[in-house]
């Protein structure tokens, strides 16, 4: 259960039993084993479905979302309106086609659109959790998934797709249950967050905690929602999932709505009115406890550390087919770290694909629309779907 | 005349006579003339000197402090007692020897050290000018400058030298004031903010303005202080101003001062602890509202938009000999923004040296400990002192 958000006029209302779509309940006798070393139980997983499992159950595909996405990847946001957030990738005739496969994609564990976060009921104390939720971690997310995946009965999955802590999940997939992912598709990603995303995501986390309304974590029994530090954080972040070229061939030092500098603090320039609504938009639909949430699980992720601090023992074992792409002018996860996954995949004899695609868009483009992307994916699928009689 | 800060206990008290150094007042008869369309009167400009003025005034040399900085370029602030912000640079045997040069630096109009800034008084309401300062430029930066240099009965220096918002002066010197300098030193800057550093900034506005102790930027008047604010802008700044590669070489993913990750949101990284630090130190020696004047001055900064959109045009009748210097892992002001400098410098057939400087170091390099950085200038000053006679 989800509290209600306390500004309905500007806050959109957190998900029920009606907009979370299919949420699974897991009761005290299934618990999430956690890094942190505690069981979290009950615990909910909600998630979409698209598409239709064919008879073997071989046409799976998971879907793991970014930082701030959710279960609705296909189809439109029953909270926001919104569209379904990668429709340029999963859909009817697109690359993830769900004419052809069965597509699954569940909230994260510590997200705020169903799934077990710190906006829920913790059994304990009736109360949310705040930051009495356990630190949740990749692995957490994936085990969870994994309980999700075992619900619906699904042994193997086809794929595991998902960019940037979508991809983070996919190498965790990978590892963790190599036997249960035919292929893997990490995109826009790095098996561990460098020393300066850990450094923009404390940013974020610090202009949140900074909010006196944020009120240590307990703002939703306060009647209050640390929205301006939310805003900024979101403004930071989001400049990090664009290319300072992109920035500058769509704003450069353009004034907004004026024809000459007024020489004020407003939002003069186009760039600070954008990332402003985009402060100002993202509070609508997303709680700050989970964002701190979701930061720290990102900031948590080392996958050669689970393995001695050798990445390709991490996928030793592994006959997973990968096919792994970075984007030229992502710097918040650059080809370099991409790289670094091909060459342990190379080192354990992993069968990898990887093609680094040129672009402006930064980050984001494995959200966008880059041909490249959809042809190297579909590419990659198809071969795989042929391999496995799909 | 600057109020007094609230907690002296974690915040240093705002400069006065004894703090400030020499201290200039222009009285209601010499205005600055502002870009915002305004004078600025009576007004005061806070400076120090190091070295000796020769008998034909031809030894001086300026330098421009960048965002944060001040007058105190190469002796102790006497308000926090920390050393001279570019010892490396400047004093007895360093490339700018004050032992052969006649070194002014002065605090920029805007800023918090003793020249006139949001934190002074505003001689109309009695109360500190806080917004109602108008905005203030690069170029009012500079037209402060030369009164003081008039001042001094300087006509023309023999360099201006700086770094970052620095280099923008002396780029701005060099175009307003051609005849007036012998020799120029822009290093790790560009002739225009790019829209992404407006976007960080913009960040480091609204986490101050989002604080409630800014309390619309009369926080003086109110016993406050926006000390969470001015720290989270200072930490978002402060990612810019190192690579990717320096901070994984400093820090990577260790942990600090524990062997294994605890699961919480404490400063487990040493990256958070030392980013923390950089927010709570810089807020003891900084006003919140100069750091939005200041900011905002960089951002307005667009030297070709004042020449028809032609860069060269600024320069065409400089026969000032230029030095322009970039470091490669400097990811706020890249060596591109440098070479556009170079471009227009050679298009318009001014005497200009590019070096640029291999360093991990990022866009603090200027300010650090660099032989290349301390080879070339060295280089560049001599041969500029032997044709100038020095």
């Amino acid at each position: 259960m989800l509290a209600t958000p306390v500004n309905a006029a500007t806050v959109y209302p957190a998900p029920d039993r009606s907009t979370a779509g299919h949420v699974l309940e897991f009761p005290v006798s299934q618990p999430l084993a956690l890094d942190a070393g505690v069981p979290l139980s009950p615990f909910s997983i909600a998630y979409q479905t698209y598409g239709a499992l064919n008879a073997d159950k071989s046409n799976a595909v998971l879907i793991c979302h970014a930082l701030t996405g959710d279960q609705f990847v296909a189809s439109s946001n029953p909270v926001t309106g919104r569209p379904g957030w990668w429709t340029t990738m999963v859909g009817p005739g697109r690359p993830i086609d769900t004419n052809r496969f069965f597509v699954i994609c569940s909230n994260v564990v510590g997200g705020c659109m169903g799934s077990t976060g710190p906006a829920s009921t913790n059994p304990a104390t009736g109360k949310p959790y705040g930051l009495e939720l356990p630190v949740i971690t990749i692995r957490d997310m994936v085990r969870a998934q994994a309980m999700l995946v075992d619900h619906l009965g699904i042994d193997k999955l086809f794929c595991v797709a998902g960019g940037s802590m979508g991809g983070m999940q996919v190498l965790q997939w990978a590892a963790m249950y190599p036997e249960r992912v035919f292929s893997a598709l990490p995109l826009a990603t790095g098996a561990r967050h460098s020393s300066q995303n850990i450094a923009f995501h404390e940013v974020g986390r610090q202009a949140i905690m900074a909010d006196p309304d944020w009120c240590a974590g307990r703002y939703l029994e306060n009647g209050s929602r640390p929205m301006k530090g939310l805003s900024v954080a979101r403004m930071a972040a989001h400049i990090t999932y664009m290319s300072d070229e992109a920035l500058h061939r769509k704003f450069g030092r353009k004034l907004q709505d004026r024809a000459a500098p007024t020489f004020s603090f407003d939002a003069e320039f186009q760039i600070e009115s954008y990332l402003r609504h985009q402060g100002t938009s993202f509070v609508e639909r997303f709680d700050a406890n989970s964002y701190l949430y979701v930061t720290r699980a990102m900031d948590y992720f080392d996958l050669a550390a689970d393995y001695g601090g050798l990445l390709a023992q991490a996928f030793m074992k592994s006959n997973t087919r990968f096919c792994v792409v970075s984007f030229t002018s992502d710097w918040l996860f650059p080809t370099s770290d991409s790289r670094a996954i091909v060459h342990a995949l190379n080192a354990s004899g992993a069968s990898v694909s990887f093609v680094e695609i040129e672009t402006d868009k930064g980050h984001d483009a494995f959200l966008l629309d880059v041909p490249e992307l959809f042809s190297t994916t579909r590419g990659f699928i198809d071969a795989a779907a042929k391999v496995r009689g799909i």
